[in-house]
């Protein structure tokens, strides 16, 4: 399959006399794709009922006739001020009570019925307007879940929706008290409406109450989003998208991507890496310009398999954005080596965002292909120069990889709800294993947790899986790679509780994690012949070998042959030298790469990425800062 | 008196067919006393009038049969769901107008009258069925006051209860008014009920406002107290209790103490150490598996005083817990001396918190003497040896300090108020003096500030006493030690407003606080001959002699041979060195302990107890990291 | 003129008998003025009709007998208690919805049209009683203008007053959705009553709209401020006075300065160190008790301006303050120093705020010239000082400054709404300017944006300027000296947009700022030959000559001779360094200025101003610190 390269493009934002000459540049550019209409709902429906199709026709018409494929964006990431009006109480309430108004986006509630059947009603109004139209090649569903917290939403519709889940749930409020421990300072209920959110509680709510709460929202996210497929499936055979977010942890995207056909995702190196990365001020500097190296390649890993094999970048940064705290220019060239690095990560295709900077609105001071004067911006010659590659390069495929990650978004809520210590963090946890393993230069797949079959793999991590799946469990009885489980794996039931007998519950070999301790910053729990622990550290027990020993003399990895249980969250060196000895064993080949190198095979080349603001040779070969390397394999 | 040992147990958490062996293990390990019932009031009435004793009456013979020791806990803490559903303005709301939800603990407001009724009501029910049971030696009532913040209420149930109390104080708005100084910004009211609590304003309130809701809101404490203290002694003879807790200055512990038989706290070394004890990250990280190696011991002086002679931990710390930012494990040995260091200083109980650790709800991760599957945790095996060793070592007495340290509530109410300087803070300055004493190696008294006899004593300090009492000032013209006031001692009037004629007011020393400046950390106000003051520095003039000098030739210390006025707030250092020379004038013999090394005497023996990670050198004696040494007096 | 001296004074806090010995007191100080009668209305009216002017007539007498001018200050800020039962809603709202509650000050909402006619019904009274009262020689309206963050409410008030104001100045909604860019993200509004005000949106709103409602918010303050000058021009011929705060920029002092005939503000050169002006930890110790040398200048320059030339400063800080988190007391002198800096800027008068330190309410620890017991307090000496010091230097009038700096209130908010990086602030930018001018010894003029003639000055500074003028953009085209225009200058539209072409736009250079960074303090873009920029980075573009470049080769500083656009925000040294070359190439003379030593030039005399903690020599001459000395030009 050929790589492809797109943009997102707002016509409405335009005068008409310019969407031509739009289209006509678009496609000199290299593109293929663009993405139009995820906020328009307003253009296309001024006021209840009246709807005003005919620009959105046309803009259809002028960009599909200029050979460019279309993805139409259903707009109900932004309702119209004239529905909040009708249904104010569609509106979201934050965690303080307070009603998040109308004026920018985002502004639903994912419980609020009515609005769903609204979106049903837009959604099936394009659907019917648009569903076989052949410039249309793809749909995109609403714009980023969760983006601005509003997965989790303390409205009156949120709480009537919950009881109703609850109810459903567990049948009777006997049977949830025992559950969740109710008896436990007095907190049993006798009837589900008396069950209020887990927000403003005087101390911390029981941590099953709140987890019921985060399985509660994720499913309203997964639900809203089947409304409009289901709907769009009736009139289109076009594949269904979602552009979901970076580090959002919020929903089950494994979920989700069961009722879609692609998973793409909205990739701001930059921006993330002031924002949502952890890392020091130093590594922060090095790559300031340039996004972490590691960041990019883990989602595109992980969203590969939430699209079931199939992922796009729908949003690529081209340029400064305008939301980080501080929002710096990219190093030349790194418009086009993330590209790259999308592509051989899988992605099928890479759109820019977007066009042209708007010269008004929240995204004034966000970059485009083109500046606000329509003259091109730098992002537009790295994006030609990218499209002149890939025409040489076609049919790369994306490599098998040796060793898979397990990621679970219900351990990532467990843990939001019971850290225990103030830095334990589900994606932090599987980010450190990733880069560990990423700077051993391996290619790495990122798995459900319900994945059942592991033999295509040498090495399996489940790191902070708060509870194995019944299918994980079995396979790992006849694995015959190496699992390395924990910390904190299996140590929970599915209601945050602890089980009975005490985890990890594994068939072949005898460890249980019997205390647990979160280690503070500046503590560090030494291992014998190096390395050490930071963040948490298990106190490990039973019968099974003992692999690596702390300096005090407990445990720190034990188990057997092809399963071990890691005691705690080594640190960056020590996870790296910890995983490169387990690769040895298991006969996968490992490369030091230096900070800022990164390599992924396809099925036909090997790509190196030079994320560091200075050259760096490898195997000879010089890479430039921002460089993009690739060769035969 | 012989010191014992107790824990705190639910029967309510565990199948009825454990109670017994858990009965028999608790005997086995040593322990006499057992705490249950506190946070039970929904397994006792179900639902409004509707009583389930019947597995309270068999727990109660279950553990009396043992020969156990029963502390019954009236379960106030922890109202039903259904009593809030009747009456949901009983919830406390917070400092910025949000009600405080129902699911967790300690959902009430101590204004509430109605709540009060109902407290009295199932506390009533209670004495009748156990007040004579010969198996319960001692009543715990309510949990923890102020826990999570709850002693301030900002309700309509408080607002319309401060207006009474206003009204019954002032008697008319004019002379509240002219007490306030309402004249200044217009801020005069015409009658009781314009007054409002006072969060919220534009700018600060007025700090007589401030000051008058915190008294009223320690009164609440007190009489919320004293209902179910009346209640109880109508149906029995066995001592009443409250756990205090640490750091909790919002209401007047003094006056609670004075309806109650025995003052005990619930003890959390390594949970304080991080979070409510100020200090270096390095400090922090020194004692990180040992805690603060004086917090411990001022609880354990200021709550033997506030018992009257009468001091319990009610709650020991026996492993990691749950609600600290980071949650590590105490060093082996750590269980035993933190009860070792109670009983030196007068407990006459220690209870493990808890028996064992829950599986779920909100307390999952802390600690107890058992696992949750049952097994022995290591905190079981170290109460089994302080069992072992107080069998060996009964009647060691108290013995008789030779330094006293006021403390007082109404002085932390006033600061809080009217810092001045950000880091003002009754307890640090307190705990500043009483560490830099501990230092020395002298035990220590705390006293309340109506102490009106100090004969006692050869040093009385009294650091930070918004205005003395009649009859410690009293006391001060005959005295024949010294006593050590300031900084900012007797500086105001209880209105907090600055006296005519300036304080202090000292009959026989003529010094007068005439500036007072608060010091940014970065700043020092050196003295001459080394040391200097921190947070605080007050320019003292008068006829008094001047001991010590600033460098800029300010005094630093006045007075005359018995009472001296301190203008700032000495370093560790310098407190140590002053105090140093101080108890030399005294005659009272003073010890240079190292970091970590502590020592409390009793009637018969010193005890020396080693919070340091490691091993320390005593008079020739090698004492190990948390190692607990006694020798006979 | 001669400079005069004053004081604030608040008989209404003292019993009568003392304020004739008061009186008597201040002339002795060497006092001419005394402010009175800003806070107390409800001595004035206690209740609704009821009047008590005898006090007042009394005080007024009292003080005006023994010679002392009268500041009469309208109550405004301070409405009484009944007032606000009468009209609840005239209460502030706080951008978290919340009602901000009576019992401090400044508890009014300037929307609030009830409040608006109940201070001119006041100030009508006041005017009929006092307007010709030869004692009244000056009436200062209302006090400290957004004081604790009063500017912006957000209640019902506001968003009535807001809607008619967005109804008057767009016509229509197609307008306004127009002007704002509303088709992003369907944000357009149908009609006025649609709109909300701009706070609790989902995530930031379109800042467009924040930026309409700061511009109605100040246009409300200068509003309110007018009915009290208008009401009192009826009345009286006195100049009409308010007293500023330093760096406050929510409301446009230009604006309300036009209505008045001098402008005040309130200096507290310690509070504001600590609270308002960032700086390194070593530089705020330097200057802890003294206040940053530059702050204080940059005031009265402002000022002077905005008061067209005439300036007090209303309120000096005379010792230790009560409201910064620290409040240490200034070093021996500064309380003579800051009066003389002020007179060396042009004040015509400084008034030590407060005349006796109060014994309670919140400001008690704020010190005085007297102490609360009635003896001197230090700065009462240092008055007297500068008393005797005016006497023999009548007359030194205020020097021609060769260079002006563009201050802009429209830009602050702009700014604010949308500041790209964290710390980008119009305040700090300007300040920035300000301080390396000052460093090299050169007074300076800060001017309106306004300004269309900047023939008098050599050299012009406009940082941060979100659009020039077309008074100012048309005095640059035959501007002589040199114009130093950006960062960020020119570079939007009023509406907060990017104009087309892109700016700034000169007519007579060609420089385009096509691309913005924003920098995190990490990172420094260094420029050829040494130093740097920080904070913010414009990719300049055009056929203008390229003055600097950076090290990346990118143009730092490009233009012609007379108008120059500087890329980005230079550090301290390359502020200084560069603004030294321009000053020689308009031929200004420059001085190397020490850290901590100032200087200012009156017609007659130049001033010299060492606010280091340590001596400093200059020319031979020994300063000492707090030193000021002065030699005729």
């Amino acid at each position: 399959m050929k790589r492809t390269l797109g943009v997102c493009y707002y016509p409405e934002h335009w005068p008409e006399e310019m969407w031509a000459d739009d289209a006509r540049r678009m496609v000199e550019t290299g593109l293929s794709w663009v993405r139009i209409g995820e906020f328009a709902w307003q253009r296309m429906e001024p006021s209840r009922g009246t709807f005003d199709w005919g620009w959105l026709d046309r803009a259809v018409e002028t960009l599909g006739s200029a050979d460019l494929k279309i993805i139409m964006g259903t707009p109900t990431a932004t309702p119209p001020r004239w529905l909040v009006d009708e249904m104010p109480d569609m509106l979201p309430v934050d965690a303080d009570g307070r009603v998040r108004k109308f004026g920018s986006r985002r502004h639903y509630d994912f419980s609020h019925q009515g609005y769903r059947k609204e979106c049903q009603r837009i959604v099936r109004l394009m659907g019917e307007r648009y569903g076989a139209n052949p410039h249309i090649a793809a749909w995109q569903i609403d714009n980023e879940y969760d983006c601005h917290d509003t997965a989790l939403s303390y409205s009156d519709a949120a709480l009537t929706g919950f009881r109703d889940w609850l109810a459903q749930r567990y049948q009777s409020t006997d049977a949830m008290n025992r559950a969740w421990g109710n008896v436990f300072w007095s907190m049993d209920y006798d009837h589900f409406d008396q069950i209020e959110l887990p927000n403003l509680t005087v101390t911390e709510p029981n941590p099953a109450h709140v987890l019921a709460f985060r399985r509660y929202s994720s499913d309203q996210v997964v639900a809203f989003n089947k409304v409009q497929a289901d709907e769009l499936r009736k009139h289109t055979d076009a594949p269904l998208i979602h552009n979901y977010m970076g580090r959002v942890t919020t929903f089950d995207h494994w979920a989700v991507g069961k009722d879609l056909d692609i998973a793409s995702w909205d990739s701001y190196p930059i921006g993330f890496l002031s924002d949502r990365i952890e890392g020091t001020p130093e590594e922060k500097q090095y790559f300031l310009r340039q996004g972490h190296p590691d960041n990019q390649a883990f989602h595109h890993d992980l969203y590969r398999a939430v699209g079931k094999g199939r992922m796009w970048v729908m949003e690529q940064q081209p340029g400064p954005v305008n939301w980080a705290p501080y929002n710096p220019a990219p190093l030349p060239g790194m418009a086009r080596l993330w590209a790259w690095e999308a592509f051989a990560h899988g992605a099928e295709t890479v759109c820019y965002f977007r066009w042209r900077q708007a010269p008004w609105a929240q995204e004034q001071m966000h970059a485009g292909l083109l500046r606000p004067d329509n003259e091109n911006a730098p992002a537009q010659t790295e994006a030609r120069q990218v499209a002149d590659e890939i025409a040489g390069l076609a049919n790369v495929g994306t490599a098998d990889a040796p060793v898979a990650l397990v990621f679970d978004y219900e351990s990532a809520w467990a843990w939001d709800t019971q850290p225990q210590g103030a830095d334990f963090d589900m994606f932090r946890l599987a980010f450190a294993a990733y880069r560990a393993l990423r700077s051993l230069g391996v290619d790495i797949d990122i798995i459900s947790p319900e994945t059942s079959d592991l033999s295509d793999y040498n090495l399996v991590l489940a790191p902070g899986i708060i509870k194995l799946s019944e299918g994980f469990r079995s396979a790992l009885k006849t694995y015959k790679g190496i699992a390395l489980i924990g910390p904190r794996t299996d140590t929970k039931t599915e209601e945050l509780s602890i089980p009975s007998p005490m985890g990890p519950n594994l068939s072949n070999t005898d460890v249980t994690a019997i205390l647990a301790e979160s280690i503070p910053p500046t503590d560090f729990i030494a291992l014998e012949n190096g390395g050490g622990f930071r963040h948490w550290f298990e106190h490990l027990d039973g019968d099974a070998a003992v692999y690596r020993k702390t300096e005090g003399g407990l445990p720190a990895l034990m188990g057997n042959d092809h399963v071990r249980c890691l005691a705690g969250w080594p640190d960056d060196e020590t996870f790296r030298s910890l995983l490169s000895d387990i690769l040895k064993e298991t006969g996968v080949e490992t490369m030091d790469m230096p900070q800022g190198l990164r390599t992924r095979c396809t099925k036909t080349h090997r790509f190196v990425f030079n994320y560091a603001p200075e050259s760096i040779s490898w195997n000879g070969t010089e890479i430039p800062p921002a460089g993009v390397h690739w060769e035969e394999l």
